[in-house]
């Protein structure tokens, strides 16, 4: 937990020992702050107290604020769901007794949220068997202080990770979050306005597009901005064979932004190939420079992939950067670390 | 719901009107029986009947065959699941009114099996409000024929598929379905000899693998017996340039075969380059070939990648034979339609 905590800079964190069931964690929880509450600064006696699961990540901020206007209201609070199957009671004999009337039950689910006072108070009477077989806190609020929580409605991310399917819905949530945005950088070069163009309309239609032209001998507040706005993706279109060097300051942004420590950062490197001929080919240096590249830039979280658009028939022109669009998509929406340094052509 | 049954060639499926209510559309199907009784020889009444939900989809035999079993003997059969979550009670004002003690209630799942007679019994005893409400066959089978069902413990894969996040999980577990097993296809030659053999193994870390040899002159009935044998992915090795030809032959028999006809089937085809002189390129007439190839076939379900393995230094052939291994990995388990026809360099 410190590991974690030291990585990804949190503030504010105490860790406390678990115990050995779930409503044991809780109270040792709760205890720091009524047992340090005149010998710590750093842990005044809160007026309300938030409990969640680790095991639902995408709570948002709306719920959990409601919960707490309500538990402040009410003395407690918790977020509910509707029951996604009929409940049944079983008897003895593995046979049916009774089904609920599921219109009448709700799932009790996690944010809850407690007048400090009211929680610490139920857990301190709690039973030994209340602390080793309960599993709801808004029971014991109820039980031991006689209040009634308020149950404030939640939204399906609440859900409980518990099984594998959820880690692979956890999994595609999370990619699905991180393909919002993509950021396309062109250089200010004439031979490559059309693309600079065409490739961001044609994203348009999948996703929200910053699109920004830089002349590379400037440091660009533009692009600052846009790397300090949360944005996961970015596409470089350029004529210079992979430019790897103003390629490197990107990446230098992006590592200083921090952007890349929780999420993989999608970055890919558009070559527009005008050959000169009707002969093309791709050089295997080229291969093994991206490929290096990839390799070293994945040690910071950014996973680079290549994508060469031919420039022949400006006819075409549209149709090729239709199929790059849904390269980028894709990688942007796999975000597949086995295929960095990968040389795609659309 | 014809075009379906005719597409996949199911046999011995009557398609019945729905009702407005889940209720409604069961006892549609029911009636089908009961009515035609006398007058068709292909709906006899049966002595047992499943009622299964489309929305679970990854039931398996086994919990079918149970709860079967167990509705022959008790009349009536359910399977459940433990809850997730606690279920509680909410009082008018929005207030918790009780909470469920966890342990003594399951979620009511599918598939559940009647008697015909009972389930069917049971329906036409319904009230309105039943039909219109109810949610619940065990509990019609209780309170109209006092059947205590038998629950049956039933496996994850029982979950509904309910919200976006369930269709993530159950596209995961589709694809890694299909991610079991993969076929590598070697023409006997020399050069290929060791590519051969290396490949697979560095693939059986991770999946299972059927490695065979053939002799191109020759129809081979080995690779017949594993195309009928439910693999969904082919890797194709080969030192001829990409070898259309012997492919299109592959794809025939796929088609043929009707495996490609539920999910798509991936088809890797690597080739061992051996450069004369110590430059390489690739040229654009075959990246240009490959993907005309893969166009073709994605019509018949059959995702083509290529994949490229230079062998220069016979030191580091382990290497990259371990990298085209980890690049077959991530287009099987991706099954990504829109990087066919693209040519990857392990």
């Amino acid at each position: 937990m410190k590991t974690i905590i030291e990585k990804y800079g949190h503030k504010r964190v105490t860790v406390v020992e678990g115990g050995i069931t779930r409503h044991r964690s809780i109270f040792n929880g709760l205890k720091v702050f009524a047992e340090n509450e005149f010998s710590s600064h750093l842990l005044q006696k809160p007026e309300v107290v938030i409990i969640h699961d680790a095991v639902r990540p995408f709570v948002e901020e709306d719920i959990v604020s409601k919960v707490v206007m309500a538990a402040k209201e009410h003395g407690a609070a918790g977020a509910i769901r509707p029951l996604v199957s009929t409940v049944i009671a079983s008897a003895a004999d593995g046979c049916l007794d009774h089904s609920l009337e599921r219109a009448r039950y709700r799932a009790s689910e996690m944010p809850q949220a407690f007048l400090f006072d009211i929680i610490y108070e139920a857990y301190q009477q709690c039973t030994d068997y209340d602390l080793d077989y309960g599993t709801e806190c808004l029971h014991l609020a109820l039980k031991y202080c006689k209040t009634n929580a308020k149950l404030v409605e939640g939204t399906p991310d609440l859900w409980k990770v518990t099984y594998k399917r959820d880690l692979y819905a956890a999994e595609s949530i999370i990619k699905d979050n991180l393909s919002q945005q993509v950021c396309v950088i062109t250089s200010v070069k004439e031979t490559l306005a059309q693309v600079g163009f065409l490739l961001p309309e044609s994203l348009k239609s999948q996703i929200k597009v910053e699109a920004i032209s830089i002349s590379p001998s400037k440091n660009d507040s533009c692009l600052q901005s846009i790397i300090s706005g949360q944005c996961y993706n970015f596409v470089c279109v350029n004529d210079k064979r992979w430019a790897i060097q103003e390629t490197q300051e990107l990446v230098d942004m992006l590592e200083k932004s921090n952007i890349p420590l929780l999420y993989p950062v999608v970055l890919i490197l558009v070559h527009l190939d005008i050959p000169e001929n009707n002969s093309f080919s791709i050089e295997m240096e080229d291969l093994t420079m991206i490929k290096k590249f990839a390799r070293e830039t994945k040690k910071k979280n950014i996973l680079v992939y290549g994508l060469l658009i031919q420039y022949k028939d400006p006819l075409l022109l549209q149709e090729t950067v239709n199929s790059a669009a849904a390269l980028i998509m894709a990688l942007i929406k796999d975000r597949n670390p086995e295929l960095i340094g990968q040389l795609l052509v659309a």
